[in-house]
């Protein structure tokens, strides 16, 4: 093994790991040969040129590899992967290692001009990059099929050869993130740009929305006390509540956009050019030409997918809500019978027989949840998306309905069918209140615990009392494999949009909900600090340039909120009221109220600018250089004609800041 | 003046005359010295070189200039804008002079590579790119003041100096068009290539929409037959037919975006990375910094201009929308006491009365119409937009609400508040056939007599009967330089427009509007054919990908019809007698399909891709191709480590392919 690593020549003291690779117990030797070969093998060779070492512990190697590269390696990775880094005259450009000395802070022995996070992202991507030449199996595995330009990592992955790659911690750092993140009792922003620098964009953004978000609730929640206090029950306070609450759902989801522009062109990932995506490793089908690549690589044809999602998955999700709106119907049955059963017995044991059916419903619909999210998954996965973002995609959108129905059903059928207000908002309040208490739970508690007994058992295993910032690299590789795998922001996402849902839908007639919304995310945004920083393994950071779907999902929601709260303020006694004649006025004015409304909200959408003037100025600034760059060059081909070729240089390497100009760039220059 | 066209090394014999300039009578011989000179000098020194001829009529010289260029400077110059073409793979590409062999029928002796339009578009692109360099003025015009960077030719335009700039028609080619496409009686598609050649994408795509729009509407118009033949009243059957319609409209907008989407790609234009836009000649300001392009210019505060939107144009617009439906109601009293007086006399000369509102009512609407545009032009250049598109975009979004309530204010009155049927059908029948009667006749006969004495006058003028293609140069600038210009698509759009919102918007109660709209539009292309080829200038092609701001116009138009069918249906008697017992019932339950249509609507939309799936893949395989050349090179370069900035060529030159991937093409490659 040895002889594989060190034939590169760099010197050994110099490795950093900064990636491990944990191979099954029991891996063949030819193939940990040919894999870390190919791992440490020249570019020009198809290999990645990057640094492996193995992990010898006191029980001799356990099949762990350190990953690591050297500095020039990474920089060039850098260009590979399209990092975009700030200039030094404060622009922000793509790295090219041709022009390096133009950016920000960088010297050729500084080391931290890539932060630790972008360095594992770059060691990621050049191991997912690693594809198979003419091996047509990996070596020692015949049933593990390759074909030239099939990525390695994932058919190790996929054949369990592979059990997991991470990247590692590095405590000095996560200690001081810790410290100004949660470790003292401030109020203030979050530290978003060190948390970018550890975590990645991705996660860096959703700490930042869930910060956005709360202090945009906050004037929904101070608005909303009076009315809790002084318990004010008139039509039109709540017109005007409701009223605030759809418009400023609407600007805050505008102003959002722009906020993320701004975090993100200083992250640079807004001008980052998206990488040409590689299938998801779960993608299978015969192999075939590539219409886009030319290259021979399984194909599975679009028409297949679609009869898959429209003939199967589509009927299945209706049968599934179809399911649970029966199930919510049992439920209400059963609440009946129980009053019913008090009313006749009024007995101790009746009126505890009250409570029966609110917790097997919230049993039953938490048992429906999880096997319904598996089944999405399954099916999801049986689509065979090619793309792992298509998938995420489809995935998302299976479980938002279902869970939105799951959580807002109930309350949609008390509302527009019982039409019971008092109901309404006692129901609102408990689902509202005991959901955030469970999440909180789980989410923060639960890992304190855990993390409490994980240390004790570290601690117990090592028979040492070290601070764990002492702790041996083969230590905490160790400590670190056993974590829990981050799966994404998914669950924290779904969370903030099932909250916004309460806070709106039903804004009119529960107020208070933005209070209790407000306190939810402010003790959120701690147990998710301690959640990333103390239970799970150190997650790959994933470059991004906004919330993605999440986006059109928050927006979405607004949308149905305008129509429920105008319902709602339309059934309200003291409207009721006001037209006394005829309920046919009544319902015409509430409609046309709700027609104007939605007309305001997208007309709102449409002149707020997505991106703030002065992000808008950059970009087109940008846009304008290159352009320039390329007249300029053409003015001085025309005399001499002929040989124009080689003078393009300078031409086409301004042509490179044309990709990382946005769009609508032009349109801002005044 | 000879000497200064003459200067450039190319043989007379090969000036082919392509954009013909027109100078202001008496402009001084030194600004016509020093503008030629520009023209004519090197790129290096800041000139167009270009090639430019003064014509010479019996006369004696009229300051009218003819402008040329030679081959090698058309092709650069097709480089410079970004034209895009076919290469010998049948792939696009942007066409590059080093890469200029691998383009399908390029050779160098080829004159036709580029079409005659594209020629004059790249002269007009060179002419306006004209800039001071250190003049401080025009020299003789003290009062028409420069600086660096200013565009010669808009300050010339702007100052009168220059008259005009138009490029010349091609007679040999045009009479093959007009035979291809008007002079032959037959049914087919219109030859939109040959369009699109000769006129340029924008004109084209128009004939396109036109085209496409007249074949989508005829399933409406077959299915709305049978409705006027058998006077079928059936509640069932008018909201089948308008849940069709609505579907309908919705569909064709989607496949619309497709359809576009395959044609500017086969055009390039898909792909054509928009040219850095200028000011347009109307912008003024006091000269600052410009911060996109770092350049003294004029600059205009955008805060300033958001005010002048806000609190002038846009009160102003409604205060005119106010205006004309205070003149529609007095319409309608009028109206009423029309019917009154005849009610009381019965004489003649009462039912003669009957008319009278109406066409003064007419008459009003029209003259309204023409006030209110220059209204809005004033106010739109007072605006002081800096690009032409956001003025067009301003523009066309003022006239366009204006003519929507003209149009449309009476025919909702009548539906909504008088709930009339038969008026409303009677009126829409009135509105659609006088108004498309009147069209008509203004773009089709009126255009043909005007040819007509437009032919006569010019072989009286000419003493002679050449056939028009024998006519020389001088007679046919002379000739051309006489014809109108013509304006644009936007009257020819805003009919679509309406006729659109005047089938659609009450599709339910006159299913017969479509069978009209399909009659008119099949005049509408041979008429609006003849003005192109016989009664305007000849205009200066203008690339495009897409209608632009039209989709979004007719995409609203289509879902306030969703609103009105679902209202019209809800008054119907028959769908009233389904609910014999409570309003609030029907209108709850048209409130309810409404929403549910609207949401059908929007899903669809979703779900039908903007581009076919073959266009998709085309852009992704761009996209695919540079990225892979770039991680080629970066492969190449790792192992000598420095000096890598001469090998840097070939990536650089794969970079440019970057930019004609569109963004989404990552998606598309299974």
């Amino acid at each position: 093994m040895k002889e594989s690593w060190s034939s590169v020549d760099t010197l050994e003291t110099n490795f950093r790991p900064l990636v491990v690779i944990e191979l099954a117990k029991g891996t063949k030797e030819e193939t940990i040969e040919w894999f870390t070969k190919r791992i440490v093998d020249k570019k020009a060779n198809g290999g990645a040129q990057l640094l492996i070492k193995p992990l010898v512990t006191e029980n001799g190697n356990e099949n762990i590899y350190l990953v690591g590269a050297s500095h020039l390696r990474l920089l060039l990775g850098a260009e590979n992967v399209g990092l975009v880094k700030e200039c030094n005259d404060n622009s922000m450009r793509a790295f090219t290692y041709s022009s390096r000395k133009t950016f920000k802070d960088f010297a050729d022995d500084n080391q931290n001009f890539l932060t630790m996070s972008e360095c594992q992202y770059i060691i990621k991507h050049e191991l997912e990059n690693l594809r198979a030449k003419d091996e047509k199996m990996i070596p020692g595995y015949p049933q593990a099929k390759l074909y030239p330009g099939k990525s390695i990592v994932r058919r190790l992955l996929t054949n369990g050869i592979l059990v997991q790659i991470f990247p590692l911690h590095d405590r000095e750092e996560l200690k001081k993130l810790r410290h100004t993140w949660y470790g003292q009792v401030k109020i203030g922003y979050q530290p978003l740009d060190e948390i970018r620098c550890y975590f990645g964009e991705t996660i860096a953004l959703y700490f930042g929305f869930l910060e956005y978000f709360t202090f945009a609730l906050i004037p929904m929640a101070v608005i909303g006390i009076p009315y809790y206090v002084f318990a004010w029950e008139d039509y039109d306070k709540y017109v005007m509540f409701a009223t605030f609450n759809l418009l400023w759902s609407t600007v805050i989801l505008e102003v959002w956009k722009r906020i993320c522009a701004v975090m993100t062109y200083r992250w640079g990932t807004l001008l980052m050019k998206r990488q040409f995506e590689e299938p998801r490793p779960g993608f299978h089908g015969v192999l075939g030409i590539n219409p886009v690549t030319g290259r021979e690589e399984p194909v599975y044809s679009s028409i297949k997918r679609q009869l898959r999602i429209y003939f199967v998955s589509v009927p299945f999700v209706c049968l599934c809500l179809y399911f649970s709106l029966y199930v919510m119907m049992i439920y209400f049955d059963l609440e009946q019978w129980a009053l019913d059963y008090h009313e006749e017995n009024k007995s101790h044991f009746s009126s505890l027989m009250l409570y029966v059916p609110s917790i097997i419903y919230a049993v039953v619909i938490e048992i429906m949840n999880r096997i319904y999210r598996y089944a999405a998954e399954f099916l999801t996965s049986w689509e065979n998306h090619r793309l792992e973002s298509s998938y995420q995609n489809h995935l998302i959108l299976k479980v938002l309905v279902f869970n939105f129905l799951n959580c807002f059903a109930s309350l949609f059928y008390i509302a527009f069918v019982l039409f019971d207000m008092k109901l309404l908002r006692q129901s609102l309040a408990t689902l509202l209140i005991t959901s955030q208490i469970l999440n909180q739970f789980a989410e923060s508690l639960l890992p304190y615990w855990l993390q409490k007994r994980h240390m004790k058992k570290m601690k117990e295993r090592m028979h040492s009392l070290k601070m764990d910032t002492d702790l041996s690299l083969v230590e905490q590789v160790n400590s670190e494999k056993e974590m829990g795998t981050y799966l994404g922001t998914f669950d924290d996402y779904l969370e903030l949009f099932l909250q916004f849902g309460y806070v709106s839908l039903f804004s009119c007639v529960y107020p208070l909900a933005a209070v209790f919304a407000v306190l939810n995310n402010i003790t959120e945004i701690y147990s998710d600090a301690l959640k990333m920083c103390r239970v799970y393994k150190r997650p790959f950071a994933e470059p991004t340039a906004n919330i993605g779907v999440w986006q059109l999902a928050f927006e979405t929601m607004s949308v149905i909120s305008v129509v429920t709260n105008c319902i709602l303020i339309g059934m309200s006694p003291q409207v009721n009221a006001l037209f006394p004649d005829s309920k046919m006025d009544l319902i015409l004015t509430v409609a046309l109220v709700e027609h104007l409304l939605l007309a305001i909200k997208f007309v709102m959408a449409f002149v707020i600018p997505d991106k703030p003037r002065d992000i808008q100025i950059k970009l087109a600034k940008l846009e304008f250089e290159s352009l320039e760059a390329l007249k300029q060059q053409i003015i001085a081909e025309i005399p001499q004609e002929e040989s124009l070729s080689l003078k393009r240089n300078t031409r086409m390497k301004m042509l490179l800041e044309m990709i990382w100009a946005g769009q609508e760039a032009n349109e801002t220059c005044g």
